[in-house]
């Protein structure tokens, strides 16, 4: 018998290694061949460790034999101030030892400072093009934000929940979900964890949730995804919508804190720049309609729903009126919200939601929720929908829940918006589309 | 157009009253009523916040016109000390207003101290079920769970990430994997992250996901859920599979830390004691089916698996022996391992692998993985498996992976075996079995 303690290793950090805290001393680094090239006799190893590379320096009789790229080695040597090397130090090579090898060379060139392939080469060859730092850069950006998510809200004293992933029963309706067999029975995959953290308000108030949900969505466009992770929070007690988009800002001012203290360097990599977070306009979705449709002369079709071009048209108009990259947009026609959407007493047709738009494309759909248990009863009748197939639902309703309402964040909208990609599928690690389910 | 700021408002914390430092002074509270009684023409509202519940006291005629349980209300009175009443504070009422009413009275009585409701009950009623502050605190300390697991790694160097649930081939073999029609083509729920995390230790090096996973059990036991939500993480250059043991050790002393400083209240409602968790015994898979198997005269029948009496044994062995809660059981048999784990190099009959037991069931299976391509390759072959049918799997290994290895822990059979619960659907919010679709 053997008694296990907890782990105790420290590795050196890059960090301490730029910092000259290291230098003239020892060090032996863990990491992969991410370059490999030999100038006039010496040559330069770039290793790449999970926070950034540094160059080793050494004489080729030093390398060991097969050293290629994407060889995970250890190399021990002496650091040293070096102005021309990346963040200013190198390793001086005592000695490199291979821990394993390739066994082919790699598709594509994953040490060019910019990889240039086309979606469908990335996107299939994304277990190695990963390894390119600006690629990996947009996957740090993303956890940056579900940090905060779940910080910012821990803090705001909401509880975190898991729901489950398959249903008995849609929460979106449409026609834009998937069928599983279950045991001989039918049933879904989750559109949102809607139904579950409405019922979670009843025990906790505050209630957040990172997930995946599913769509099948038939589009197949630069802004879906047929699988993506939503960031989900749900809230009590309003006093108002407001306080849910107040919410979102306060999280969004903390995101954009914890970027740029703790994610500067993938940051600087993509070239992003932070967005002024101290408040967000919001505007009626009427009134957002009126002004685009005014100011770039693109005439109003469908009076009920957003276009693309006309989010697109809203972002530019707030950008340019007033230096805003989020504008909230609210008031949603009640027509095109979803049974659970509470109507704004002051005219029914429309609806206390709203969506926030980042630089021109819906990153989040919110909104104040009914609570009460026979207005919700009646709404549904009123769509023709049947209560009494959702009646494990609205037992939270029927046994009491206060006002609340809540929100979505579409994680991956959310990242390819602030790194400025140019398909949301560049914001999904492994994405689910159509046509793709592997890798 | 208006400007929305972060949100702002502060909510007297119950902690605060409790403190005493609010003695004496006006508050406002919103919350449920949690139950309501007359006692010698006084009337006792316990009001349900997310932190607790206080005693608010009042004469009847201050009641409103059908307050009932699970009303939700802003109650606002004097706070002052009451050694009787529970925190030892209660709230001298000077108004209570209804924010929204119930429909219908509780189909249980959820203010009681214990429920004692049968399992089926309890899960078909569950969105009030958890109204109990006893039911609602095992998922607070599921919480401390998850958080212990981000906050520890994220320390160590991790990146969280998210793969896709919905996949082209299943990690885990066997058949107890769901289907799912996807755009005409044949797909799977994930039976866990395994090929993406892998392939993520060529990118970030150390990488981890909570997430749910997808399991088509066909048993109906205790132990089994048929969606779980899964603690992964993967992590490269390994000395040795040790280093995922201690890893694992660390997050299990940071978690049980965080549990005691900061779930105090729910630990205590539960009646729950900590394990100690200075150092895990370990101990090999072949010497602890025969240590159990002598001291309670159990006969081995399967050499190659733990039954779960079995595992029960081990883990009260341990208990008995060495005062030990958790006991890692390691080097399980090859055979039953999956394809990817790597085999031991002194016996290759057995793996570089273990489980971790707590309290007898097993809460994580982890272990070393293959890194070189062609030893995977030919394990693959060995097995009768087809390697060209995962290429977007093994391309992680073709271009080179370190030494590396990883874990998953199941969420709800931690919570549920730190709890004493005896159903693991009893930590699972809204759990998932062969009959049970909703709620």
């Amino acid at each position: 018998m053997e008694l296990i303690g907890a782990y105790e290793k420290t590795e050196v950090r890059l960090e301490t290694v730029f910092s000259g805290a290291l230098d003239g001393q020892a060090v032996e680094l863990k990491g992969a061949v991410h370059s490999l090239r030999e100038l006039g006799g010496v040559c330069f190893v770039t290793l790449r460790l999970r926070d950034g590379v540094i160059q080793c320096v050494c004489p080729p009789e030093r390398l060991p034999d097969g050293l290629t790229e994407e060889c995970a080695a250890v190399v021990t040597g002496t650091v040293r101030a070096e102005p021309r090397a990346p963040g200013g130090r190198e390793l001086e090579t005592e000695r490199i030892e291979i821990l394993s090898r390739p066994a082919a060379p790699l598709p594509v060139p994953v040490s060019a400072w910019k990889l240039k392939l086309n979606l469908d080469t990335e996107l299939s060859l994304r277990p190695v093009v990963l390894r390119s730092l600006r690629e990996r850069s947009v996957f740090k950006i993303q956890e940056g934000f579900s940090r905060a998510f779940r910080e910012y809200l821990t803090q705001e004293g909401f509880t975190e929940i898991h729901t489950p992933k398959i249903v008995h029963a849609g929460a979106e309706g449409g026609s834009n979900i998937f069928r599983l067999e279950y045991f001989g029975r039918k049933a879904f995959l989750a559109q949102s964890p809607q139904f579950y953290k409405q019922a979670m308000v009843g025990v906790f108030e505050r209630v957040f949730e990172i997930a995946p949900v599913f769509r099948a969505e038939k589009h197949n466009t630069p802004r879906h995804l047929n699988e993506y992770t939503s960031m989900d929070f749900e809230m009590g007690y309003l006093d108002s919508f407001t306080d849910l988009m107040a919410m979102e800002t306060g999280f969004l001012r903390y995101a954009m804190e914890l970027l740029r203290t703790q994610y500067a360097a993938e940051l600087e990599r993509l070239e992003v720049a932070l967005p002024d977070m101290e408040r967000i306009p919001a505007v009626r979705f009427d009134e957002a309609k009126r002004l685009a449709a005014e100011k770039y002369g693109r005439p109003i079709r469908d009076p009920y729903d957003l276009e693309p071009e006309e989010e697109h048209n809203i972002g530019r108009y707030f950008k340019e009126e007033y230096g805003a990259d989020f504008v909230f947009v609210t008031h949603y026609p009640a027509k095109k919200r979803p049974f659970y959407a509470m109507d704004d007493p002051a005219d029914p047709k429309f609806t206390l939601s709203f969506d926030l738009l980042f630089r021109g494309m819906e990153v989040t759909t919110g909104g104040q929720r009914i609570h009460d248990y026979q207005t919700q009863v009646d709404k549904m009748l009123a769509k023709g929908m049947h209560p009494e197939e959702f009646s494990s639902y609205l037992m939270a309703h029927k046994h009491g829940l206060p006002p609340h309402g809540g929100l979505g964040i579409g994680l991956e909208r959310l990242t390819a918006q602030l790194c400025g990609l140019d398909n949301v599928r560049r914001a999904s690690l492994f994405p689910r589309d159509q046509t793709r389910l592997e890798p």
